[in-house]
């Protein structure tokens, strides 16, 4: 049994199989926010030829059937079939994730520290060669050199004694001792390389970034990125979760992104021509589920009250036990944890951001499914999470998508004629819509009148982009050969609701150390959504706190500079350590303030305008 | 094709393969000092049918031959045959190894640490259960408990930590932690086992002795002896270095002793129906050659000059990277070694005298293939090693034999008929002669005048029983059917080189510190020999200092008594490390004044008969 895609390719199909699953199997994602699920309504597809039994139709639409839209994870071919990929059902890589900036990163940890610390030391022994007079064993006669250099406490493992009588002797008694910071002894040549090499790795729910570094010099030698495998099964941490906890769940998922690091890592380390053994050591950034599944730990508490994680401060354990393929006995950092919700990468973000090393208060926010916000400076730090739910990633919106080609990213609406001029990444013709677009629409729609305080499109307007569509009421952003790209009143509901989160989040956490908004010196934006964020529409709609622009910066991808800093510094290592541990945790939902300002911000762009004085004005304005 | 063998069983027997190595794969040993090379003539068979192919007659006499005799290492069977094992050709296990008593051990420990302190500890937590207030991570919590009890530092593995959420959970936050002494912990359950066990080694390079111990109040549970397998690679430590260079014998003598060891545990722990993963410790003692096969280290620096052991101070490596069948995570602490020839048992053999804890100067020798010789008190010790040989354990002696069954062990000659009175073990017939009965029979041999001061026997005396035999002049100890026993003059001249090598070392370690043999207050004697060793016959053929009998106390297996000790007390793992650093070793090989004292010991008892006024007295009286 085989399934054809149109001007695609061919893969076979077992009996039993869903169409969803054989075309994962064969390297061909669909989106599938669910996990293959059924729930979700993703993962459309068209049924051009072929029978095959149908176990759902989810979400689909009485004219998505008509036209034989099928789900592909409840769809089981019972023949050969011919199938169409709507450009919306693909899930293809191109988020443009910005890549820190290096070079200024390596300028400042110049700053702070003149050497690079690397988790690896490399040190030359020049030992006296043995004689009947000084016959003293191997290993004594190498901690006597290093005790002459002030090292008394190096630990040798079995393999190392194994391996070292050889090496000394061919290296006739000089050699080059690697080691670990925490003083074990991990490798032994005759020379020590002018070159070794770290990894940093950036696990995020949606996409993974790998950074190879020349740990002598801290240059970028390459760096690469792809979607976390763990897609699949789900595309946000609670959906893993629970897939964990199912029969062999774990594994599979643990399986999945290690896999991903070490696909990254191959091309990279073979064009560049870099033995594995030199790469000898590892930094590993990412939420608290992320990096649990990165290890293998079983990730279930997290999402049960009291959401508890296995470890915050992550022992050193080596690259051997993560599978990760370089050097097995390179050790491996990870980034430490504050709680189940702040994870390493929010602590990495606040490295990168150096807000923790500030006297000004600053407000750092990482804006993905989950919002993770930290308030604080050098003296303290109070941090949260919100759930904002999957809508700025492209779920849960009717026609939402990623920020990839074909995306409605820019929205402006003429208030007359209520006509929207819409910006595409790519410059084609609009697929759907991503987060910075509904961002824009909603702020635009809510300008001109189309949408009150509540969200709620207006019946009274001239105009007949304003209809009730299979959801109820909706605006239509576009209008397409094939399909219409609108925006629902129940889209609208879930943004609303995603920035009342994140706004109250902000304002509770302020609240708890008795802060006003304006106390605020700085406000760091990081993560992928950062990057093309437009802040005076996210203050329209009530996202972010009315502030002067200038105080707002985007960072980008703060978990992998983090990440980039650790591996290069053990100062930074340890101030990530400090970091963590000085963060106080809050849990929102146990915070019974948390509700009311939930409620208040459930507005456009709040119930208290006067606290958006900008909005206010230029609403009054209008 | 197959061997049988009279009165015992049959053997299937490959194409090509020696009746030696066919007989050993099937558990019956046969003595061969030489490893099975053709050299030693020690693995004497009798064909009694069938055709065979034989490389070599080695030693084997003319008479030999006719009588059908082969060397079983020599001979390859070419159809079936049937063999008879001469007595004295098979390695039978009945050397008689003093178990140390345990007890007086222990009350001796009671004394000087109120409470055990094995590798392993236990501590119960009681840990603050979760909540939202106090949401800190598993680990965390686990810590914070440690802090409190004043445990900064605890390590945890990958694999403890993969465990730990359900333990905690199941345990309902009261934990019983198991940890090393070196702060990694290594076990988590939810109480505490009011038995855990240790086992401790020890690796003679004959026999192999383990205890099974009850760590939590000392008592010994069960013991266990065997012959140490490697000896199918020869009998001493220099043969098993060079076998160990030749292609994977490194490996197979590791396998050998960790499956002598694994062995001897099995139906102990069978027998006390114990779980394997409640022996938590292990301690190994033996030689420098044989801890470092037990650890698969290359041995072969050794035995080049300048002799250089990989390790002297092990590192706390564990029992899985031993594959030693206990609980895998359980340290194992192997005894330090001083050098090359003075190793980790002859540190257990001090510990156990308590030599280094006495102001008095004591002299320790550990008389075996190897002579190992201390000398010292609680402020300095020297210590050294002299090859004596293997002519005490019955190798490269006519008729040697171990002090098994059939070993005349004692020897009295009449002055007037020179007919000689012997003593047997097991009171049958005599098969050979074994190391106590030889220092008997050329003391009485001296003192009878049969042997001059240089060995020589005298040609003149009206006897049948001096007589010329196939090696020379020899001396007919007892006239059996089937063969005499006979002590040649060889014999007798490599016992005199043992004992020569053995009272020169001692010599050349007291002028090492320009102190004289009457300082000594005690002569601690260990070894397997030392239990049956007559000291007045020793000191009158000179391999031991002419001393006040009184002085001599003869302290069994002390290597095995040291490595229980250092099982249950952190102070003797530290005094044995201590030890083992404090002992100044002299290479006697290297040693100018070594070959003129040796070169002078080659007398009975010595050139220089003022050293042994006891003797020079008896001799004048006689």
């Amino acid at each position: 049994m085989e399934i054809r895609i149109l001007n695609g390719k061919t893969v076979a199909v077992g009996a039993g199989e869903s169409i969803y699953k054989t075309l994962r199997d064969n390297g061909i994602y669909l989106v599938a926010s669910c996990g293959g699920k059924g729930v979700c309504g993703k993962c459309r597809l068209k049924i051009l030829e072929g029978r095959m039994r149908v176990e759902s139709t989810g979400k689909l639409l009485k004219k998505d059937i008509e036209e034989n839209i099928v789900l592909a994870c409840q769809s089981f071919p019972e023949g050969d079939i011919l199938i169409d990929i709507p450009e919306d059902s693909k899930l293809i890589i191109g988020d443009k994730i910005a890549l820190s900036k290096t070079k200024d990163l390596l300028q400042y940890l110049h700053t702070v520290e003149p050497v690079l610390t690397p988790a690896v030391r490399r040190i030359v022994l020049e030992l006296t060669p043995p004689s009947i007079q000084d016959n003293t064993g191997d290993l004594e006669r190498m901690k006597r050199v290093l005790h002459e250099k002030g090292i008394h406490d190096m630990e040798f493992s079995h393999n190392f004694i194994l391996e070292m009588p050889v090496i000394l002797r061919d290296a006739e008694w000089e050699v080059c001792l690697s080691y670990t910071e925490s003083h074990e002894a991990i490798g032994l040549s005759a020379f020590c390389k002018t070159k070794h090499y770290g990894v940093a790795v950036d696990i995020g729910t949606t996409t993974v970034v790998v950074y190879l570094v020349n740990c002598a010099d801290g240059t970028l030698v390459d760096s690469g990125m792809t979607f976390n495998s763990q897609m699949r099964h789900g595309d946000d941490v609670i959906t893993r979760i629970v897939y964990a906890t199912e029969g062999g769940g774990l594994q599979e998922l643990r399986d999945a992104i290690i896999n991903d690091v070490n696909d990254l890592l191959a091309p990279i380390v073979e064009k560049n021509r870099i033995n594995i053994e030199d790469i000898d050591s590892a930094v590993i950034s990412g939420n608290t589920t992320m990096t649990q599944l990165f290890w293998g730990l079983d990730p279930s508490s997290i999402r049960e009250e009291p959401y508890i994680p296995t470890v915050n401060i992550y022992p050193g354990w080596r690259a051997g036990t993560a599978h990760l393929k370089i050097n097995p006995q390179a050790p491996v950092y990870t980034l430490p944890n504050v709680g189940s919700y702040v994870g390493g990468d929010i602590v990495a973000g606040v490295l990168a951001s150096r807000m923790h090393k500030s006297p000004e208060i600053s407000l750092f926010m990482d804006i993905g499914t989950n919002g993770e916000i930290a308030v604080g400076s050098s003296e303290w730090m109070i941090t949260a999470a919100c759930s904002m739910g999957p809508c700025f990633e492209g779920s849960g919106i009717r026609h939402g998508m990623r920020a990839t080609e074909g995306a409605i990213e820019s929205v402006k609406i003429e208030p007359s004629s209520f006509e929207p001029v819409l910006g595409v990444i790519g410059n084609g013709l609009p697929l759907g819509i991503c987060g910075s677009g509904m961002i824009d629409a909603i702020s635009e729609l809510f300008f001109t009148g189309i949408i009150d305080q509540r969200g709620k499109l207006a019946r009274d307007l001239s105009t007949d982009r304003i209809r009730t569509g299979d959801e109820g009421p909706e605006f239509v952003l576009y209008r397409g050969e094939r399909k219409d790209i609108v925006l629902t009143e129940v889209d609208i509901e879930n943004v609303i609701r995603a920035k009342a989160a994140l706004y109250a989040g902000v304002s509770v956490l302020l609240k708890e150390v008795g802060l006003s908004l304006d106390i605020l010196e700085r406000i760091y934006i990081a993560g992928g959504f950062g990057n093309y964020l437009d802040v005076d529409k996210a203050i329209m709609i009530g996202m972010l706190p009315d502030l002067p622009l200038e105080k707002f910066s985007f960072i980008g991808n703060t978990s992998i500079a983090g990440a980039y800093l650790c591996l290069l510094s053990e100062k930074m290592r340890r101030e990530a350590e400090e970091t963590a541990k000085k963060m106080t945790y809050v849990e929102l939902s146990a915070s019974r303030g948390f509700m009311d300002e939930y409620m208040s911000a459930l507005f456009l762009p709040h119930t208290n305008i006067d606290l958006f004085p900008t909005v206010r004005d230029l609403y009054e304005k209008r």
